[in-house]
C-alpha cells in the first residue's frame, strides 16, 4: 500500500490529506487555519491599506506544512516511507515578493511596514489599472494569451500584481529577487528547487512553451523578477511532473522520507477539477464557495468568448482546460447576512438555534420562482464570465414595501444560479456541449435549498460529492501519477479515473420551477446585458465615484 | 378677536388646530390617534384582506370630532361664540361607503364582515385594474381630465375604488346609497347637508363645472352612487365657502355655536398649499411625509407630462393648481429601518438613546455626494411623477462587498431628492419655474441630514416652517374666509398673506455638492428612462410575479 499528501492552500485555511493511491480513501485529513486570515485593513503594525487591497502572512503558508504533515502521519498512522509523493495546490494568483533563499521580502524587519513587500492575495484588486495597462499592450502585440483569457487580462493574475508594485514602491521591486505563485513558493521550499508550474505560468504570466514571456514594456520589467534567481533557470514542470524529492532538512521538520517526491503546484480550481474525476470532455465542474470556479475539459481547443482562460495541457496533457467563473457567490450571502439582516430575525434564529443561513433558507423555500418579485445581478465583487469586467457591481430591481429579508436572500441566490446558466449556455452556444454537471466546494455540501435552485435554474440535474477535499484531492491524484511504479497508475488519467471522489447525492429540477425560472432568466439576461454591456458606464460611473 | 378651527384628517391620526384669523397664531392643537389605524391585513372580526388592501374605520373619524374640539376649546380659554367657523382636510381619495343618514355601511351588523363595505383609504391600491379599464375609457372618451390628470386616472383615487366594489361586491354596491369622500362625509355630518367639494370632484371623481361627470359605463354605474342622495342634489362648493351652520346636534355635542360656519372641505396637501402662505405663482410647496406632495400655482393652464394633476380652481379661484408627487419618501425609509438594518446597528442606537434614524443618518453623514457608489430609484410604491406608473418598483445598484447599511440608507434618501429634481425640472421645462420652495410635512422638520442633501440635488435655496399643522392650518384660513365681515379677511388670498406659515429655517446648496449630484443625477435618470419607460417591461413582470 502506498499513500500521497495532497495539500491545499485555500484563501483563510489550509487543507492536507493523507489518501491512498488504490481507491483515493483519505485516511486523515487536518486543517490549519492562517492565524492572519486575510490582511486588507492594514498591516499588523497598523500600516492603514488603500481599499481593494487583499494580503496575505507567508509565515501562515509556511506553517501549515509544519503543523499538517506531522497530523496526517499521526493521525493515519502510515509509515513515512509508505508516502511516496505530495502534491500542492493552492489559491492563485497569491504572489509573494521573495529574496535570497526563498525569504519574504516582508518578513527583513527593514520592510516590515511596506505593504508591497507582502503577498497579494488573489482577491486584491487594486490593480485593476494595471490589468488594463498589461491587456491593451497584450492586444496591441496580438497575444493570443488575450484570446485565451476571455478578452483581458484580469487584475487577480500575476502580471498585474506585480506591475502594481513597479509602479508604486520602486524600493520594494528592486528588493525583490523573485515573484512566486504561492504553490510554486511551497514546491521550491519543499525541494529547494525553484519552480514553476506551466498551468500558472500559462493562465497567470503570459507564457507559452513557444515563445516564453511576452517581451517589451512593461513586460520586461515584470518578468525580469520571474524567469531567473542568481542566474539559475527554475524548473518548468506541469502538475503531476516530478520536481524532485524532498529536501533532507525539509524531510527531518516533517517527519517524512527524503525519498518522497514533490511534484509541480495547480491551481485549487484545477486540482479539483481532477479531484471530483473529470477526465474527459462534457462534464462540468462547478466549484461553489466563496466565489464559483466552473470548469470543463476539451479535446480541441475552442474560441469561447467570456470565459476566464482556455489554455492547453493546463490540467491534463491533449486537453484544454476551460475555466469560468462568478466572482462573488458566498461571499455575497456573507455579505447579505453580515448588513442586511434585522435584530429580530438573529434573534429568532439564535432563540431556535440555527444559523441565520439556515433560518433565511428555511423562510425563503416557502416561494416558488418569482414569488419574491426580485431580481438581482450577483455582481457584487465585479464579473467574471461572461462579461470579464470586475468594474461592475450588485443590483436588486423589484423592491416594494412588502418585500423582506428572505425575499432578498433568495434573489440573491437566484441571481448566481442565472451567472450559472448564462456560463452553461456559453459553453453550449460555442461548441462545448454540457451534459453533466459535478458540483463541490462547501456551499454544495451545506446548503441543499440552493442546490436545488440551481438544478431548477438550470433544468440539469446536477450531483454533488461528500468529499469536502477535492482541490486536495486532486493534488494527491497528481502526486500519485509521479510515481507509477510504486503507485501503480500509469498516466494521470488512470489515477484520476481510480482515486476521484465519488457522486454521492444528486439534484433534480422540477419542471414547473424550471420552466418558470426560464422566463425570469430572460428577464435577467435584459439587466445583464443592458447593465454589463449597453450601459456599463453607470456600474463604471459608481465604481469610479465609490470611496 | 375672532377664531376658526382646522381639522385635518391624516392616514393615522385627525390633528386640529384653533387659530386667530388675525396672523394665523396657533392657540391650541389636539390630535386623535385613531384606534384602528390602518386596516391593512384583516378585520376588526379576523376576516382577511388580499394584498395591497388599506381599509380604515369610519367611527375613529367620527370620534375624533368629539375628542378634538372639546380639547381646542378647553385648552384655548376661547368662548364658543368666539369661533366662526370650521374647515376640514383630509386624505384623498379615503371612500367610504354610506347608508341612509350618512351611516357608513361597514356599522351594519350585517356588512360587518364584508371588506368592501369599510371605508378604502387612499393608500388603498388593490383598484389598479379599474383604474386601467377607467383610463382606457376616458382616454376613448377624449375626456381632457386624462391630460389633466397626468395621462392616467391613478388608483387612488375614488372612482377606481367604487368601481372595484362595483365589480368584487355587487351587494355592498347595491346597498350603498352614496359614496363619500372622507372630508365630505365629515363636513355633510357636521352640517346634515350631503356636500360635496370642488377640488375632490374635479381631482378625483372626473367631474367638471361645465358637463358635471363623464357619462357612458362604467362612469354611469358609479356616479349612480355619487350624484344624489334620496333625490336631493348635494350641495357642491370650493373651499372657503359656506356649506351651512354647525347643526344644533352637532353644536351641542362639540359645544359650539350654532352659528358657527362650516366650510368645504379641501385634500390635505391643497389646504397646506395655503397653510404654508402660498398664493402666487412661483413657489413649490413640497410636503415631505411618508409620501411627498409637491404643488405649485399656475396663473394659466398649462400642459405639463408627467404630474398627477393639473386642476384650475382647485385651490385658489382663478388659479391652476399644479400636483406632482413622490408615492414612497419616509414609507421606505420605515421599510429599511424595518427590514435591512443588522442587529449591530439596532444596539449600538440603543446604547446610545437615539433612534435608528439619527444613528444611520449620523454614519451616512460622514459622506460626499457619489462616496456610497449606489444609486436607487425610489420606487418602492410605484412612481407617481413623472411617469404616473404605479407598477414600478424600487432598484438599488452599486452594491460590492463594502456596501454598508448606512450608504444604502444614504442612497435611498438620495434617490428621493433625485425623484424631487425630476419633479421640479419637468415644471421648468414645461412654462411653470419654480423659483422658491418650502417644505412642510413631518421629515422636513425632523430630519435636517435629508432636508441638505434635497438643497445639494437642487441646487436650491430650501425654506422650511415651524409649523407642524400646515393642512388644517390652510383648513383654517380656508374657514376665515367664509365669514370676511367677522374674520376682516375680503377674500382667500388675502386670508392666506396674512394667516399662512412662516418659513423658519433654510436649507442652502453647497455649491460642489451640488456640482456633483449633477453628474450622479444623469446617471440616476438613465436608470429612470430604462426602466420606467423604455424597458418597463421588467417591473411590470416582477409585478406580475410577486406573490
Amino acid at each position: 500500500m502506498t499513500y500521497t499528501i495532497g495539500l491545499d492552500y485555500g484563501s483563510l485555511s489550509c487543507r492536507g490529506i493523507l489518501v491512498s493511491t488504490t481507491h483515493g480513501m483519505i485516511l486523515a485529513e487536518d486543517e490549519f487555519v492562517y492565524p492572519h486570515a486575510v490582511i486588507d485593513h492594514e498591516l499588523p503594525d497598523d500600516t492603514p491599506l488603500p481599499p481593494q487591497w487583499a494580503l496575505q502572512d507567508p509565515d501562515d503558508f509556511r506553517q501549515a506544512l509544519y503543523h499538517i504533515i506531522p497530523n496526517l502521519l499521526r493521525i493515519s498512522q502510515v509509515q513515512p516511507s509508505q508516502v511516496i509523493a505530495i502534491g500542492i495546490d493552492s489559491t492563485a494568483s497569491t504572489v509573494i515578493p521573495v529574496t535570497e533563499g526563498l525569504v519574504p521580502l516582508c518578513e527583513q524587519p527593514s520592510f516590515r511596514n511596506r505593504p508591497h513587500a507582502w503577498p497579494k492575495m488573489w482577491k486584491h484588486h487594486a490593480a485593476a489599472t494595471e490589468a488594463a495597462e498589461i491587456t491593451a499592450v497584450a492586444i496591441a502585440q496580438k497575444l493570443p494569451v488575450v484570446r485565451k483569457s476571455g478578452g483581458a487580462i484580469g487584475c487577480e493574475s500575476l502580471m498585474p500584481k506585480v506591475l502594481q508594485i513597479f509602479h508604486e514602491d520602486s524600493e520594494v521591486f528592486a528588493n525583490t529577487v523573485s515573484f512566486f505563485e504561492l504553490c510554486d513558493w511551497i514546491v521550491s521550499l519543499l525541494t529547494k528547487h525553484e519552480v514553476r508550474s506551466t498551468p500558472l505560468l500559462t493562465c497567470k504570466s503570459l507564457w507559452t512553451p513557444q515563445d516564453g514571456y511576452p517581451k517589451g514594456q512593461p513586460f520586461d520589467a515584470i518578468t525580469s523578477k520571474l524567469a531567473f534567481h542568481d542566474g539559475v533557470h527554475p524548473i518548468i514542470a506541469a502538475p503531476g511532473a516530478f520536481v524532485g524529492t524532498l529536501h533532507p532538512s525539509m524531510a527531518q521538520s516533517l517527519g517524512l522520507s527524503e525519498k518522497t517526491i514533490v511534484t509541480a503546484g495547480q491551481m485549487d480550481g484545477y486540482a479539483a477539477l481532477s479531484g471530483v474525476g473529470i477526465s474527459d470532455e462534457g462534464t462540468l465542474m462547478m466549484m461553489i464557495g466563496t466565489s464559483t470556479a466552473d470548469m470543463v475539459l476539451g479535446r480541441e481547443w475552442k474560441d469561447i468568448p467570456g470565459i476566464c482562460a482556455a489554455m492547453e495541457d493546463a490540467n491534463l496533457p491533449n486537453f484544454t482546460n476551460y475555466a469560468a467563473g462568478q466572482a462573488c457567490v458566498g461571499d455575497m450571502f456573507k455579505w447579505f447576512i453580515d448588513n442586511c439582516v434585522p435584530e429580530n430575525y438573529a434573534q429568532e434564529a439564535r432563540r431556535r438555534g440555527i444559523s441565520i443561513h439556515a433560518y433565511l433558507s428555511e423562510l425563503a423555500a416557502v416561494y416558488s420562482p418569482g414569488d419574491t418579485g426580485l431580481i438581482a445581478l450577483d455582481w457584487w465583487n465585479g464579473n467574471k464570465s461572461c462579461i470579464n469586467d470586475m468594474r461592475l457591481s450588485g443590483l436588486i430591481v423589484g423592491m416594494t414595501l412588502a418585500t423582506r429579508p428572505e425575499h432578498i436572500y433568495r434573489a440573491l441566490i437566484e441571481a448566481t444560479a442565472f451567472g450559472a446558466r448564462k456560463i452553461i449556455d456559453n459553453f453550449n452556444q460555442h461548441g462545448l456541449p454540457v451534459h453533466d454537471i459535478v458540483a463541490c466546494g462547501g456551499i454544495s455540501l451545506k446548503n441543499p435549498f440552493l442546490m436545488q435552485i440551481y438544478a431548477d435554474v438550470l433544468g440539469m440535474e446536477i450531483k454533488t460529492t461528500a468529499c469536502t477535499q477535492t482541490a486536495a484531492l486532486g493534488a494527491a491524484i497528481f502526486a500519485a501519477a509521479a510515481d507509477s511504479r510504486r503507485s501503480g497508475h500509469h498516466d494521470v488519467f488512470s489515477a484520476i479515473r481510480a482515486m476521484g471522489a465519488k457522486a454521492t447525492v444528486s439534484y433534480k429540477p422540477v419542471i414547473e420551477n424550471t420552466r418558470k425560472y426560464h422566463d425570469i432568466y430572460r428577464q435577467f439576461m435584459t439587466l445583464h446585458d443592458f447593465f454589463g454591456i449597453t450601459c456599463n458606464n453607470t456600474m463604471h460611473f459608481l465604481g469610479d465615484c465609490h470611496k
